[in-house]
């Protein structure tokens, strides 16, 4: 009988091209003519596990895209490990900008590129794969186990809520396992203990009931861009402050030892700029690099869009201006609170010559897990082996709403074992993931359910 | 032997035919795909001179789009007209938003719906219908009259200048005339005297060299639409006061008899609102509506574009920003000057943490006709008679920059006889010219013709 862990080495070949698989199906949540492609991811994940023969495959229907459940739970006196991840993708525009086919998974130098090859489908197709490791191999899983495979992730989880509050007898377990963050670097394992929260709003400003000739009215009628501009303008102040009444009053000031932590990370500025290829990196006057990255709330515009937009010069005065703006939020900074607040403040900024309409998209809070817990440390040794490497922990500035869920709901931490790197251009064109973090965070997974017994008692 | 104005009436449905056969043309001159559709138009237009059988009919080339010249010159000692006018349209998108078809004619309560209806296509073709009324009655012309048709007015016409200058002698004349200006209301004859002029830009704010996750980098790079968005707001205080510097230096302040003159024109503020929709006026302060949008410059945004546009929430931090932002200029106000002040003033608020580049598109100059130029007085006399109405002598916001290059290369003053409405929402989705007026300009521009000499004497 061979090890979860030769097995793994032996069956590398054949896990890419499952995940190949996996891949090519453009999953896209946000797009509501892919439903069909949603479809189709989950059920590739069902026959998964329908392999592994597991005691419960299960696909739950939900008002939005379905909810993949498995579980085997061989053991009354050992840990459950929930394990959670996405196989819905963020949308791939835009496609001119990738080098090879965002559904096409392509090779190049040691990196798997393709929409989802890190967020999420390949990162949690790893403890897939873990799982198969011990079935496969006729050892016995180390500890009970649960999947939960959202296909909704990327449009803000709508039925996933409702979904554990209706399933809490089913979902019962000790901790949950997420792999949908990023290491701190290269080889450098990391466990993220920290995530922000997230509002995020679109705003409407209505001028005019047509487009007008630019030289006919302009100088006379309200311009709905120009406005739109000056309320994105007073957002923020000249030292990146937010200037939204009440924003920061639930903001948990960073502690000195926060601080110190931060300043004690390994971070290259110097690199960081030129990566990006920015001059000056830029944000909340105060804090460094790392802590306006992910421990202080922020607002970005993510889109705007109005009036001509093409080749050459058309000297019109549009009838309306479009924004998407979105905050990352920090403990204990409420999502919903924080959108009434930002609604309230663009409204108040609007002129009384244009209509400003602000909508909601989905939101999601801020979460910090316990650095004693026992699933953390397990984690970390399991790390530490396969990467042999002491483990590093840290915040991100990305949202994973459903940490603070998962604690709500099930009264359980998360633990957050990212195989991803910054450098993977999730949410980018041309996304990618390392081969090799494939591989090892496979075999991560499949030690880290070994150790966890003797962590727990 | 009829009348011209008996002609007019006998073959109004023939001039529409006729006209809906120029209108079906896309000949959109910003589209560098529609070159061939500019030929089309252009050819139509030849057809049309050389069914008059006119002395000269030439299509002369450019280094982009042809200009139609035709000329018919009896006499020695009457005056010269030089009829210009354009056949290229604007873009008709958003086409979503055409009732029907911008390029299919579509007759409803009197007016005709397409693009070009109006600008300039409508307009133009009344002198071509109008000098057809003599030459197809057998009638002597009146006058000696010369076209010239362009098409590339809405591109800024930049061969029309080089060609002006090279034809010097073949195009001299006493006077141009020009019908691609509105009346001043349903029913008023209007002869329009002032003309803004214009400085078209356009604004890139470059920030990382990719789009990036708005969580894992937001808050520590600065993201490129909120600085364009902060810039664009920093172009006006809020009284609407240009803020770049220098901007109104060779502003020619209204004189207090420019001003008793705007407050004179009939001039309904709550109808013009409530047919825009919106609840108030906006503009510079201390200044009217009617000043506002034809006698002082302006400063507006066109179009603004970045990041995610489409449905539902992606949270990316964009590479860029772009914007169109054009300004209307008034006497001396220089268009090249101008557009230098604003780059460089652009220039000056971009911060270190982006690349900002500002590139022109094409300007033009400001104008006033002298009010005593006989050949202004011929046309409010000839208005007066189809109209029966006393002719308004108005400013119009919208630039004709041609006029000015009329001026300084010809050395002739242009009466601009507007036969549309501001109604007609050119630029817009449904642009429409009404037959009536259609009607009436044909009738208009040949009884002007006729009145011509006995005023130039």
């Amino acid at each position: 009988m061979s090890t979860p862990q030769e097995y793994i080495e032996a069956n590398k070949e054949k896990f890419i091209e499952e995940l190949f698989e996996l891949l090519r199906i453009p999953s896209v949540s946000t797009d509501s003519s892919k439903k069909q492609e949603i479809q189709k991811a989950a059920n590739f994940l069902i026959s998964q596990f329908e392999n592994l023969e597991l005691d419960t495959v299960k696909k739950f229907d939900t008002p939005g895209h379905p909810i993949v459940y498995a579980e085997h739970c061989p053991h009354e006196d050992r840990p459950t490990v929930l394990i959670y991840g996405h196989y819905d993708v963020q949308p791939s525009d835009p496609d001119e900008l990738w080098d090879s086919p965002a559904f096409e998974p392509t090779v190049k130098n040691g990196l798997i590129y393709a929409r989802g090859a890190s967020d999420d489908k390949g990162q949690s197709f790893t403890h897939v794969k873990a799982i198969e490791s011990f079935i496969k191999t006729g050892n016995e899983l180390p500890v009970n186990i649960k999947f939960i495979l959202e296909g909704e992730e990327e449009i803000g989880s709508p039925n996933l809520v409702p979904f554990l509050e209706e399933h809490e007898d089913l979902l019962a377990c000790d901790m949950v396992l997420i792999s949908d963050t990023a290491m701190f670097a290269e080889d450098q394992p990391s466990i993220t203990y920290g995530l922000r929260g997230l509002a995020y709003m679109e705003v409407e400003v209505v001028g005019p009931n047509r487009d007008l000739h630019s030289g006919v009215y302009g100088g006379a009628v309200e311009n709905p861009l120009n406005v739109l501009c000056e309320i994105i303008a007073k957002l923020k102040d000249e030292n990146g402050v937010i200037q939204i009444p009440g924003f920061y009053d639930n903001v948990i000031p960073l502690t000195e030892a926060d601080r110190t932590a931060f300043a004690q990370l390994p971070f290259d500025e110097e690199e960081y700029k030129n990566t990006l290829d920015i001059k000056e990196v830029h944000g909340e006057k105060g804090y460094s690099t790392l802590e306006r990255a992910s421990a202080r709330p922020t607002l970005d515009v993510n889109g705007i869009w109005g009036g001509y937009q093409k080749e050459g010069a058309k000297t019109v005065l549009p009838s309306k201006g479009n924004a998407k703006i979105s905050m990352r939020l920090v403990p204990d900074q409420d999502p919903k609170q924080i959108a009434g607040l930002f609604k309230k403040h663009v409204e108040s900024l609007a002129p009384n010559t244009v209509k400003v309409t602000v909508t909601e998209h989905h939101g999601g809070h801020p979460s910090v897990t316990d650095l004693n817990f026992y699933g953390l440390k397990a984690g970390a040794k399991a790390f530490e082996e396969i990467y042999d490497k002491e483990v590093l922990f840290s915040r991100e500035g990305g949202s994973i709403p459903i940490v603070a869920d998962f604690k709500r709901v099930l009264g359980v931490e998360s633990i957050l074992m990212g195989f991803g790197l910054t450098s993977n251009a999730i949410h980018s064109p041309n996304e990618n993931f390392a081969i090799k973090d494939f591989y090892r965070g496979i075999k991560t997974s499949a030690r880290f359910l070994e150790l966890l017994p003797e962590y727990s008692s």
